[in-house]
């Protein structure tokens, strides 16, 4: 069988192997066309696996001596040649695998994308593409850059759209996607040099559908099918957002549990809560693809459980079935 | 008696003049010794208070002729002599009054407190700080700059904690409020230049009880009394988790009031979402200062009710009971 297949960093990230082996398997089971090649300790992967059920033939491992820590540097990517990550990427730069996915540290995993893989010709700079919830059912925003850089120039942000662009066709299903530019206000005359610029840039860009200018809390609003804008702007935005939501939730949950009464009437509602939950909880979307490296490699993130483990791992089976990188390398010679 | 005299500039505001006239007789009502001179159409003023009870002694009028719109520019300050905005910016320049608020446009206030008031001297750039409700109850965070300016520079931030430290014992009551730098992370390494030399030059201030950077999303957390950072990235912030929180609160209200079971068991829990979006509504927060002007300026958002105007107009009210800008200046002397 032509297998898919994804090299699966399972050693960076916080929770150990279970969450990240039961993700994986659970996929596996549902694809049958895929194969997962775990990259790791292979005599823990084996003793993890052990007790679990799967074919045989959708898996395979890689043996890693070294792992690269949350807290490591971009340098111990140079440093330590066995880790997980290295060799994860190093499968996908010869082709062994078509992507790859991690849990491991931020930094590391970007440089050794672009020590490793490099980028798509044209592209000075990838960028974290997180998938954000909205409020219309079913419909989701791309937001990026949210971290692989600090600063992007406009042409950068140009690029983004145009990659975003195709992924949202290919993967979201979106005919002609929406694209925004993240900004203090929606004025064309708004934030910064490089905000204008950007503006001009893509708003004369015919493969672009700018829409203008978009403030913050309209982000998940619906309205848009793809945000641009700075690293460092996309990471501020991002974070202050995920972290209103967490306070207003518990808080929330607060007050319904303070007295015997409240719960009683909060039960009753379990349904609905959930409803909302799933629907923001962020575990539903905690993989990002570094989009503009040469290959397929996303991230989820360093916390991830078996729910949010699932949730990458199917996006970049996505990103491999629609062959997604280089439908944006045809995008961008257009 | 000794009146304490605010100029409220009534006319740039988006719902019309009765809500701030609800709003400032409530006060008056309370503070026996507070006056407020409304600054605008007398006539059209005089016939929303004609059916209202206050006591005549605390009003005074201030007849203008033009209006400063919500889409003027900076130079409309300079053109609109007798605007609303301007006449309260002077009655406050000359002593007139003790303190303005104003829920006109935002640049053309910045603009006309630059212009007629003047900064403090030593301060380059004023800031805007609203105040930020936390999990923590009773507990709130001054958040500035949010928008005055898009740059910053690392001497500015250093004057921002000072400035709202001074703020923060005097309206607050906290002893030794805590000032943290907004930022991407933790690290003292992390963000732009101008994030590092402002960490540098706070951490090394005896007169500010800095932390460090703190990360957007624990704003809210109660951890810190303070939190400074340049216009642009506040802004982006703010924005961000006011998105974040309105959009949560929809969802949910969707979700509680899906069919009639629902209904009924959530009004059961009046009470508990009441308590949480009191807690969380920007009504009661929606004055800010511009911190670092010569006098007492606040503005209330634009679309301010009667709510918004009179927790800022009592917000004003008690920066001048405690003589604010005066005890900034001393502390900026230290």
């Amino acid at each position: 069988m032509n297998f898919k297949k994804i090299a699966f960093d399972v050693m960076g990230s916080d929770n150990g192997l279970i969450p990240a082996v039961d993700a994986a398997i659970k996929l596996l089971g549902e694809q049958k066309d895929l194969k997962i090649i775990f990259v790791g300790n292979e005599e823990k992967l084996k003793s993890v696996l052990a007790t679990k059920k799967y074919n045989p033939e959708q898996i395979e491992f890689f043996n890693t001596t070294e792992v690269i820590n949350m807290t490591d540097g971009i340098l111990e990517i140079r440093r330590k040649k066995d880790s997980s990550m290295v060799r994860a990427i190093e499968l996908l730069e010869s082709d062994k695998v078509d992507a790859i996915t991690t849990a491991g540290a931020t930094a590391p995993f970007i440089a050794g994308c672009h020590f490793i893989l490099k980028e798509i010709p044209g592209i000075k700079r990838p960028g974290f593409m997180p998938v954000i919830p909205t409020v219309v059912s079913g419909k989701v925003t791309l937001l990026l850059d949210v971290g692989a850089n600090l600063e992007c120039d406009p042409e950068d942000l140009q690029n983004f759209a145009i990659m975003a662009s195709a992924y949202s066709k290919l993967i979201n299903n979106v005919d002609n996607p929406k694209v925004a530019l993240l900004n203090i206000g929606e004025e064309k005359s708004k934030g910064f040099e490089m905000h204008q610029n950007a503006y001009k840039l893509m708003d004369e860009n015919k493969n672009i559908n700018f829409i203008g200018n978009i403030e913050p809390r309209y982000i998940a609003s619906g309205d848009v099918d793809i945000v641009v804008t700075d690293g460092y702007t996309g990471n501020i935005a991002l974070k202050a957002a995920e972290g209103m939501g967490k306070i207003l939730l518990k808080e929330i949950k607060t007050a319904l549990t303070k007295n015997i009464f409240r719960k009683l009437a909060a039960l009753r509602l379990r349904k609905a809560f959930k409803e909302v939950s799933a629907k923001f909880d962020y575990k539903n979307h905690a993989g990002a693809i570094l989009l503009g490296v040469n290959k397929i490699a996303f991230k989820s993130h360093g916390s991830s459980d078996k729910v949010a483990f699932y949730a990458t791992l199917k996006m970049t089976y996505n990103a491999i079935k629609n062959d997604v990188v280089n439908k944006i390398k045809e995008a961008l010679e257009k």
